[in-house]
């Protein structure tokens, strides 16, 4: 394997088409080398898009074989994912499965028997929510301890609008999977009890229990609440709290909240967020953007749209400057110099 | 120009390194290919940290002129930086310097002129607050105009502790810079006119005028307010609000909202956070550090720390599969078999 | 019975206190007649603290069939509930009993009988939720409509630390009773069955199930979950969220909020709480406090304390004015004239 | 004086009105004894309205003359203020006058002036923020001086809609008078200096400067900033931060906190909110809710509407006993007898 893992999609749905688009953004040490999709026309089409050398495929598995890449992610319908896992583990290659590895116990017991049997570890499941800020800032706040043991969990999972034609088990299936997979993994416990409910169902969606209630318990006794809507109309909202014995987490209820690292802590007769202790956490965001507006730009041979130029960086000092001078004026009222006149020397 | 631009950064402090880092991470298209630093050990000691090829320099002009770079950072100390800039001018390279572009508009105007004799545009100014998803929102949300025009804005820029040996002239040229630069770009009118006061000192920092209040006109008429506090104690703080003729927009005041193209709309009788829509702008980071943390383990021939392997995701798996019965059997509570009994057919 | 209630309250601990302190507050119609307790020593020194003319008795049956009082408040120890309520129906008098009505619902069942046995209803209890400005804003939202259907509900009930000596079934019938009141109060049907649950318990509080779970499904179909926790440790908490069919509406999760009658509404892609359209409902409790303040001061012979004095009020207006001065001279600086000069005429 | 404090009301707008209601509602001592109009018709009404024994007067100073009122409260338009205050003064009365003391600081004087040569205080001015729960949060938290010293404020006050037929100077002398009155309560200090300012004007109201911006200095040197905004259509929305050395205490921005003795304070790289230790402030509304319902529903012979009844509280204590049986079976699903069970004996 070269120094730059070449990386091959299989799919170019919604998330094989984000996957893709996040690689061509640049990930250190990654590179797309492949897209492979029976609809090869969507393939050559993606790889257009993103442009570079991004070879195409109609087929997962002969990408696979093909020694052109060196790992790869599954992002095929559900159906295909065991057979396309099992093809990689055959190759020896890293592969990112999107969920569900299969879409029954069944099959997937098949694929981990495989993985299991090849005495190294090849393959990772998509359940991105471990990698999200907010719930590595639970885990991470669970770890340290100081809120003493975890004794109960609440999630909320609701979706704007069900897609047509599923059924009640697929919104277990599909949905409250990441819980299923979130929540032990909080809580470093598997489940080993488990009980559904639901109640009244909204009549926008008849065909279907919604909201459904989920009871789950761990091994350590620690008792899990999930409550799934999949039909809740009013904005995808994904909540989770940590009852443990001497303060309450949670996730932020705040919608805008949802990219950052941030948790709210119910402790100590109060109910508080973080400030940042200098001005890198808070614009981490803004210089990554700046710099991947930069770099497009002058591979363009322009400017980054809406950056500041030196004119405006000009005007910025003379506009502090001015300050300055109030300042040393006593705060007397003053007007800002012209560029022109600036740089003309008038000023 | 090949088609990835090979970056040169001057300086290793704080804010050279984290560019550093952040190309090192992955910018689309971008790859850094020489450090320079006038204590070379220091360029040499980052360049082995990030890994890969990367050639370093003592001096910032002999790598502007190596030709071994496309593109240059400037973050060495600001006395530096008008030099430095007008040697990447007359190589021809895009540069982007950290603020300011030059310690006084005196030197600043020289590097202008410079730059608009070229007939080609190649410099844009650090001031990265034109990239903060906030501060971007603020400005979307003004262009769509649904809130009449734009009539005062107030700004809050705090920092925990002041840096030693600074005065209050420091203030407004090393902090308040950013509200000058982003406060005309929001409204897009240059300020016109400015007053400076201060009132009682914190007696935690006794050589400088902290709190300040600077007060501003834009050539639209626009009256913007920004208190700033370089000593504050209680947290990095940075709000900003604009006052609209039938609505009031806001940065969140939640420190965790940092990163989030978020803001707080009062309209209509109400204070409001929007929803996403689905799940793809909820866990967008999420999908992002998960594609960082499978390549970065992949090229070590490993899985990422705590992604879900095929065992999490086959228990999963069994967990859902147990909701559905649980569901089908009225809502019964049921136990969830144990991997070893399902991977050896029992269950 | 006259036009003003002249009440009796049996028992001084807590809450016979607490109802005692609110009539002498002031209650349009009510006057505090009598107060009774079996330690009659606490009755007496309650009536003192409180001030006017009220009898106390050491036998609240006494006091029942003084004729001395035309309602009845029974605060007394739970298993005096039962026997208090029906002497004062035995006596044709209005009686607001203290929760719970009775120990057990056996006895509850013979207080109900008589009642309904009257004719005429005297008997009301205290679940006082019904009252608070909060839970009526979610059942005025609720009766409005526009959120379509409710569907669940989920409430957490939180207390800092458990009474030593109670049970874990003291939980459900001295705490979760008011979830178990409020919420059929809420949706307008009736509790039709139940399921308990808990998980791991708190360490701190060795002797009881804590956290619990309840679900309770009412005749409507509406699934509500209930999480007590008696030794929460952290403050004090009531949440209650509604899941509708187009819209989530909750209490706020501020702790202040507490006495506000708002709730947080999840619609249309936005999280929003609503703005007074004026000054009268956000300073509505400072103008009661202000006549209470002043009406005890002039009692007194005394300006209410920190109330705004002449001077004071002269001093704003001399403020005011040289404000307007400002103003009419393009926005000058202007010192502000002393209180001596302008009582003087000098300014 | 009698015990009870015989109150005369002048004025029957607004102020007078709500004055009237709060005084009818209860407030400890004080019985509503007169109201004054000079459309008689207007405060006959109003005393029907009320009930009880009112009397009613077209004339105050009549009224302040009759011996019938032991304290007045004035609310009548501004031009007679003084006067009427001036008549109370000459009665010996105790006054609440409403804001302002008189329209100008000339015809101020001359009232403070009697009330000073009077020789005993008896006139308060109802600038009623000195009691809004919020803001004697803030003079509390202050007066603690946890936070240090207090170095700067900023408050916003914001209008939906401005009256009409005012000019810029009523902004200030009507409504900014509430900030230039509590500011300096606030702080302790005399405003000494001030300075006016506006920018661009909203286009819909065209006749006045809206916003606009006050500068005030008091003699600590503390600079206060307020923003008035008479037509700011949004809501309305009253701000105030505190700046002190080490934190930075609000009232908090959400609008529901608005009669909560709330602030949020920023310190120790947090942002947060107090919660309460028990249920008594949390419901303190409620139980005073109640206790008015009970009483006016007692008077009317009738229970008060949507209080819990005898049947209520019976069928909350079977739910509670089947939530405990439920427990103790192990967290069986146990349906809920129904009350005509429990009532015969059946359940």
């Amino acid at each position: 394997m070269s120094n730059q893992l070449r990386i091959g999609i299989i799919g170019t749905g919604v998330m094989g088409s984000d996957h893709a688009h996040n690689l061509a953004r640049g990930v250190r040490g990654a590179s797309l080398a492949a897209i492979a999709d029976a609809a090869v026309d969507r393939a050559d089409a993606l790889a257009a898009e993103l442009g570079g050398n991004i070879a195409t495929y109609s087929d997962g598995k002969e990408m696979i074989a093909s020694g052109d890449v060196d790992a790869v992610i599954i992002a095929a319908p559900d159906p295909f994912h065991a057979e396309l896992t099992g093809a990689c583990l055959d190759a020896g290659l890293p592969v990112l499965c999107e969920k569900p590895l299969a879409p029954t116990a069944a099959e997937a017991v098949d694929v981990v028997a495989k993985q299991e049997a090849l005495g190294r570890d090849l393959l990772t499941v998509g359940f991105m929510r471990r990698f999200d800020p907010g719930y590595r800032a639970l885990k991470a706040r669970l770890a340290a301890g100081a809120d003493g043991a975890l004794l109960m969990t609440h999630s909320v999972h609701r979706n704007v609008e069900a897609y047509p034609g599923q059924d009640s088990s697929a919104t277990i299936t599909n949905s409250a999977v990441h819980e299923i997979d979130v929540l032990p993994w909080l809580s470093g416990h598997d489940i080993i009890e488990v009980e559904w409910a639901a109640g009244r169902a909204s009549s926008l969606i008849a065909e279907r229990h919604d909201p459904q209630l989920l009871l789950m318990r761990d091994d350590a006794g620690v008792l899990h609440t999930v409550e799934l809507q999949v039909h809740a109309r009013y904005g995808y909202d994904v909540r989770c709290e940590l009852v443990c014995e001497t303060a309450s987490v949670e996730l932020p209820s705040v919608p805008a909240l949802v990219e950052a690292d941030e948790v709210i802590v119910s402790k100590d007769l109060a109910r508080s967020a973080a400030y940042p202790a200098d001005w890198r956490p808070r614009f981490a965001a803004a210089y990554r953007a700046e710099l991947a507006a930069w770099v497009e730009a002058s591979l363009a041979g322009r400017l980054p749209e809406g950056a500041a130029t030196a004119r405006d960086a000009l005007r910025t000092t003379v506009v502090a400057e001015t300050l300055v001078r109030s300042m040393n004026a006593g705060g007397a009222r003053l007007g800002v110099p012209s560029l022109d006149d600036v740089m003309s020397g008038k000023a």
